[in-house]
C-alpha cells in the first residue's frame, strides 16, 4: 500500500528497520549495523510480525557479514553461524525467524560470500510479497459487500511487506471498491491493533474501529461480526494455530457464536516438524507490559502468544489456496508435503 | 476490611467519595454538597461499581434535600423527585442506583423529613455491608485451598462497602488462612481491575496477578483457573447477568473450557420487572477511553457493559444462598418472590 511507510528499508546494502514501537505517533527508521542491532530490535519489537521479522533477520545477517574481516573458506560459515545463533534467539515462537536463517546458511553453503546473502535477502523479501499477494487472492471471496471483520494484532503490511498477511485480503477488496468494516481488536498490552492494524488500515483509507480485546463477544451475540481473520506465527503439523495472546479467546467465541474463524499465512509459517501446539515454547514477556498502571506490590503475567486448536479453526488462507479441515491432511497436500518427505 | 480506604465517607451529615479515578496512585477523597457533584461523580467512576453508586445516590439525595428552603409538605416531594431523577440519569445500567432512589422516595412518602433521609441512606448502607457478609458466607466454601480464582473488573470493597460482592468470599476465606490465588483481569479500557482490584485486594494481603483481558483462554486450557467469580449491575428475571464488557467473554470460556462461572451479588441487585438482558439499555461511553494511543482519524466503540444469558451461569451467590440453574425460577424462590408478587 503505496501510504503506508514500509517497515523494512534496504537500499544500497543498508537495512533501516521502521521502528513501530513509536507508530503511530511518529515515523522513525533504525539504522541496523549488526546482528546486535537487530536483536535488540526484534526483542524490544521495533520490528515484529513474524514474516518481518525473518525478512530483516536475513537482511541482518547479510549485513553482520560485510563486516567481516574472513571473506572466505570454513570460517566464513563458522561467523556465519554464529550470528545466524544470536539472532535465532531473539524470539522463540516466530517460525519464519529460523526458517530465513535457515535458507540463508544454505545459500552461503553454496556460495560462500556476501553478494549471495544480500541477493538470498532479497528473494526472501521480493517472495514474501508475492505470497502476500496470493493470501490476498485466495481470500478476497471471503471479504462479502457489508460485512464486518475482526482483526487482532497486527498482521498487516508493517508486519509483512505491501499487502500484509490477514490485511492482504482486506486491501485487495477494498482496491475493488467493495464496502465493508474492519473491528480492530486494540490487542494488549502492546495495543499492535490499536496502534498499528488501525493506523495502516485507516491511511489505507478502510473503514476500521477500534474495541477493547474483551467486546468481541458482545458484538458477536449482537451479530456484528461476521468473520474474524488473523495472522499468525506458526501452524504446527496438525493444524494448530500460534498467534498473538487473545487469538485462542476469539476462537473459543467463534465457536460459541458460530461466526468464521480465519487464519491467513504464507507456506513459510507451516512447521511440519512441530506436531501440535502443545510442544511450541510460549514466550512469556516482561510484566510490565502489562503492569503500567497498576499498584507497585502488583505482579502479572505476560504471555506473548496462544495456541488455538486446529478444530476451532475454520480455514487457513495461504498462497496456495485455503486450507481446511481437517487442516493435518489439507495442509500437507496444500504444500505439497508428503508425510515421507518433510523439508 | 480495616487497610482498605472506604469507598464512600458519611461523617457528621456530610458525603465524601474516594476518587477512584486517582487510584492506586493517589487516595483523595471529593466532597459531594449536592445532586449535580454526585452525577458527575458517577457519570465519570470517581464512584463506581453498582451498590456504591445506589448508596452515594442515597446520601446525595439527603445532602440535597438537607439545602433545599422548603422541609415540608408536597413541595418537599416535590424537589425530592426532581432530585431522584436527575441522580437516576447517571448511570442507565446499574439496578441498584433505581432501587436505593425508589427506597428513599418511599421513606419520604412516609415521613418527608431530612433526618428520615439522612437514616434511609444510612440503613442502606449498614445493610450492604450485612449483604456483602452473607454473600462472603454463602460463597466462601467455593474457594478451595490452592484454587485459582479469576475475578473481572472491581466488584470489591471499592464498589461496594467492606467486604464487596464478588470478594466477599475471597476476604472471608483469606482471613481463615486458607491459601490461595487470585488472577485479576485488568477490565479495558478502564484498568478497573488493575488499579482497583488488584490493589485492594493487595493491600489486604491476598496473592493477586493481574492479566489481560485477552488472556484467560490460554491460562483456562493450561488449567490454571479453576473458577471465575465476578459481580453484577443487574439480573434480570430469567436469569441475565449483565455486568462490565467482557463478563460475557469469561463465560463463553468458561461454558468452553468445563470452568465453574459464579456471579456474585446482592438481592437488590436482582430486577424482576426486566424478563431478559434483551430489555436492558447498555451504556456506550465515551471512544476517547478506549482511544487513549490510537491514531487521531481512528473511531473506536465502547460499550460499557455486556449481558451473560443465564444458561451460561453456574449460580448466583446472593446473602440469602446460591440460586442454581433454572435461575428464572430459583431466584425467585431465593429471594421470596412469587410470580403474582413483583414489587
Amino acid at each position: 500500500m503505496a501510504d503506508i511507510p514500509a517497515a523494512i528499508l534496504w537500499q544500497n546494502d543498508t537495512l533501516r528497520l521502521l521502528d513501530q514501537r513509536a507508530l503511530p505517533h511518529a515515523i522513525s527508521y533504525l539504522d541496523i549495523t549488526g546482528v546486535e542491532d537487530a536483536v535488540g530490535a526484534i526483542r524490544t519489537l521495533a520490528v515484529r510480525g513474524a514474516p518481518a521479522i525473518g525478512i530483516a533477520a536475513a537482511y541482518a545477517l547479510a549485513v553482520a557479514m560485510a563486516r567481516e574481516r574472513q571473506q572466505s573458506g570454513p570460517g566464513f560459515l563458522q561467523r556465519l553461524d554464529d550470528h545466524a545463533a544470536t539472532l535465532r534467539g531473539a524470539r522463540p515462537t516466530a517460525v519464519n525467524l529460523g526458517w530465513a536463517l535457515d535458507r540463508m546458511r544454505a545459500r552461503a553453503a553454496r556460495e560462500p560470500t556476501v553478494s549471495a546473502l544480500r541477493q538470498e535477502a532479497e528473494l526472501i523479501h521480493a517472495e514474501d510479497r508475492r505470497l502476500c499477494r496470493g493470501i490476498g487472492e485466495h481470500g478476497r471471496a471471503l471479504i462479502t459487500p457489508g460485512c464486518t471483520v475482526l482483526t487482532h494484532c497486527n498482521a498487516g503490511a508493517l508486519a509483512v511487506s505491501e499487502l500484509g498477511t490477514a490485511t492482504a485480503p482486506l486491501y485487495l477488496r477494498h482496491a475493488e471498491g467493495i464496502g465493508f468494516r474492519v473491528f480492530a481488536d486494540e490487542t494488549r498490552p502492546l495495543l499492535q491493533g490499536a496502534r498499528l492494524t488501525a493506523w495502516e488500515l485507516s491511511t489505507a483509507g478502510l473503514d476500521v474501529t477500534v474495541i477493547c480485546d474483551n467486546m468481541a463477544a458482545s458484538f458477536m451475540a449482537r451479530g456484528e461480526i461476521d468473520l474474524v481473520l488473523v495472522g499468525t506465527d506458526r501452524v504446527t503439523a496438525n493444524g494448530d494455530v500460534v498467534n498473538k495472546i487473545g487469538t485462542l479467546n476469539l476462537a473459543v467465541l467463534c465457536d460459541y457464536f458460530g461466526v468464521p474463524f480465519y487464519v491467513a499465512c504464507p507456506s513459510s509459517t507451516f512447521d511440519p516438524h512441530t506436531p501440535s501446539g502443545a510442544e511450541v515454547v510460549i514466550e512469556e514477556r516482561s510484566p510490565e507490559e502489562v503492569l503500567g498502571t497498576a499498584a507497585a506490590r502488583v505482579t502479572a503475567r505476560n504471555p506473548a502468544f496462544d495456541v488455538t486448536p486446529a478444530k476451532l479453526v475454520t480455514g487457513i488462507i495461504t498462497e496456495r489456496g485455503i486450507a481446511r479441515p481437517p487442516l493435518a491432511v489439507s495442509l500437507r497436500r496444500l504444500l505439497g508435503i508428503s508425510a515421507a518427505n518433510q523439508r
